[in-house]
């Protein structure tokens, strides 16, 4: 494989969503094959129907083998994958072949990553209930990583820009995620969170630390997470020599945090760092009721191989229209090409 | 009281911070005139400091009576708090008689108020430890008003332009706002917004609630909160004729609400509405590492008289140096103002 241009494999998402026609679009910027070679996992049609509506002027080039991926822009490598049935998938509407076909091009792009033929995996957006419905049951595409990669350290990282938010916990109840803030898991997010950064060229990365309660507790009066685990953890990393400061009061930690104060921000729980980032990278039109753009990546840490992904749904609404924004694939493409390269380099 | 122009006590806040100085910017504006006749609850000497410190063009004017506000521009109406010592108060400096002289202007200008003698108090900020140190132990403003006006049933509204928040716990540990999360308490919250924004104007304001959980929950899989409280709340709500929708995703939800989709929005806990509004209000200036700008206001619904706040604290940094903001002064003196007239209409 090319140290150079990496390998990356893009998977197509729910094949009744928009992950097919965003594929197509963020491939037909020539910047993404200066950075690597995409290659994607779906359906050589699909990918043909996806290039005729959003205009895109490039070829199809099915592969059955990750040698014959040329890399070449205007020609999309695409390995084709096996046993697919989308006859009966519409644009738009749940089916048990969509979700069952999404879950293959995950499962056949993390064996490619796992027997190290591509360099890391992007993810087109899955639909939950057709997932389920074709007979996987997850959550969502991290438990799927964290299943099949026999990784149980992970944390899902957010990330808009210069802001990126890596969470203790994620896809639990609010209680629980207040049970999750423990000694250990607060220096593990650190610690994956602090490796995430190296990867992507920051020798010594300012990790910002929120509180899990209103003004951090303010010393104990409104809960004590903050004394019993998330400043021990704290000193804890420190005494590694990581460059780490908090625990701040949240409400004003994120003002300061998304002006670049830090390299990376930790979140006590999903929403903590879910609404400053899409804050930041969502932005709705009110009148028309629909959202103008949808900016932000997902990065799963703490698995053997890099996963990056979109940070919005299947779009249902949109899917079939040609007109779903790609913002979201190429930054995603891009820091999985950035972090291929900082794990070649380490 | 002319019903035209409301009679609105403003608190300094703590004599250390920059309460003082924010309070003569503000009535620096005639506008704020046109609103209303402003009265501090401030001592004289030290509203005079702020006005040199300022460079503002105005007089102060020290009444023992009410009855002798003027509500002239250009004359800074000062009900002159008895008792006060302020000889040893320094700028930036907590004290004893500062966190003391602050309490007797809230209490004070609270007793004006509960005899409608003035039609709404804004409060300038305090500090809790100097307040604590003076002998009054409370975490703040919203639990001062809601002891000295028997008031059991408050909610905290924080505003930013049209983006408002009311919340169904402010200062509790996580964990217990978890626990607040009750139909009784949901739709309480969800009452006192609906009057809130009568009051403002709205006949029929449209409310948007959050959910607690990741995802609302995601149909019980992270939590049942939103089934067993916020569901049932929203219904009983609809049922009395309210415009209420939700319980959302709050990650999704917030970055749609800050367009204006609702009037108001109901938040669960403390920085869940928190983090959202001050990311709208709060700019920070991470190069020279300091606050821009601190729009937006708090104010508490369920008293039996008005009160709107500043949302920022004492900024013990700024103060005596005639710098600080009076954004925030000036737009909770215009909330005030026009509750008051609100009021006095229904």
């Amino acid at each position: 494989m090319s140290a150079a241009r990496p390998l990356v494999g893009i998977t197509m998402g729910d094949p009744a969503g928009v992950g097919p026609e965003i594929a197509v679009k963020a491939l037909a910027q020539p910047r993404i094959y200066d950075l690597c070679r995409p290659v994607c996992y779906a359906d050589a049609d699909l990918l043909r129907q996806a290039v005729r509506l959003c205009g895109v002027d490039a070829t199809v080039h099915p592969i059955s083998d990750l040698s014959q991926a040329k890399g070449t822009f205007g020609a999309i490598d695409v390995f084709q994958l096996p046993g697919l049935d989308l006859t009966n998938v519409t644009f738009g509407k749940v089916s048990p072949a969509a979700g069952h076909a999404a879950f293959v091009a995950v499962t056949t792009a993390i064996e490619a990553a796992m027997k190290r033929q591509i360099a890391a995996v992007v993810t087109g957006p899955l639909h939950k209930e057709a997932l389920r419905l074709g007979g996987h049951d997850f959550p969502g595409h991290t438990e799927i990583f964290a299943h099949f990669t026999g990784s149980p350290r992970c944390a899902m990282m957010l990330a808009e820009g210069h802001f990126r938010v890596v969470h203790v916990s994620t896809h639990v109840s609010l209680r629980k995620a207040c049970d999750a803030v423990t000694i250990r898991r607060v220096l593990e997010v650190i610690d994956l969170a602090h490796e995430a950064l190296q990867r992507l060229g920051v020798p010594q990365p300012k990790i910002g630390v929120a509180g899990l309660n209103p003004h951090a507790g303010d010393g104990g009066l409104f809960g004590d997470e903050e004394e019993l685990a998330i400043q021990p953890a704290i000193e804890q990393a420190r005494q590694k020599g990581y460059d780490v400061q908090g625990p701040f009061p949240p409400d004003t930690f994120y003002p300061r945090a998304i002006t670049g104060v830090y390299d990376v921000c930790v979140a006590m729980y999903h929403d903590q760092g879910h609404i400053p980032v899409k804050l930041q990278g969502f932005h709705y039109d009110g009148k028309r009721q629909r959202w103008n753009s949808v900016r932000g990546i997902n990065i799963t840490l703490g698995l053997p191989i890099i996963r990056t992904s979109v940070d919005h749904g299947t779009a249902f609404d949109l899917a079939g229209r040609g007109i779903a924004s790609e913002q979201s694939m190429i930054e995603a493409i891009d820091y999985a090409a950035r972090l291929a390269k900082g794990a070649a380099a380490t």
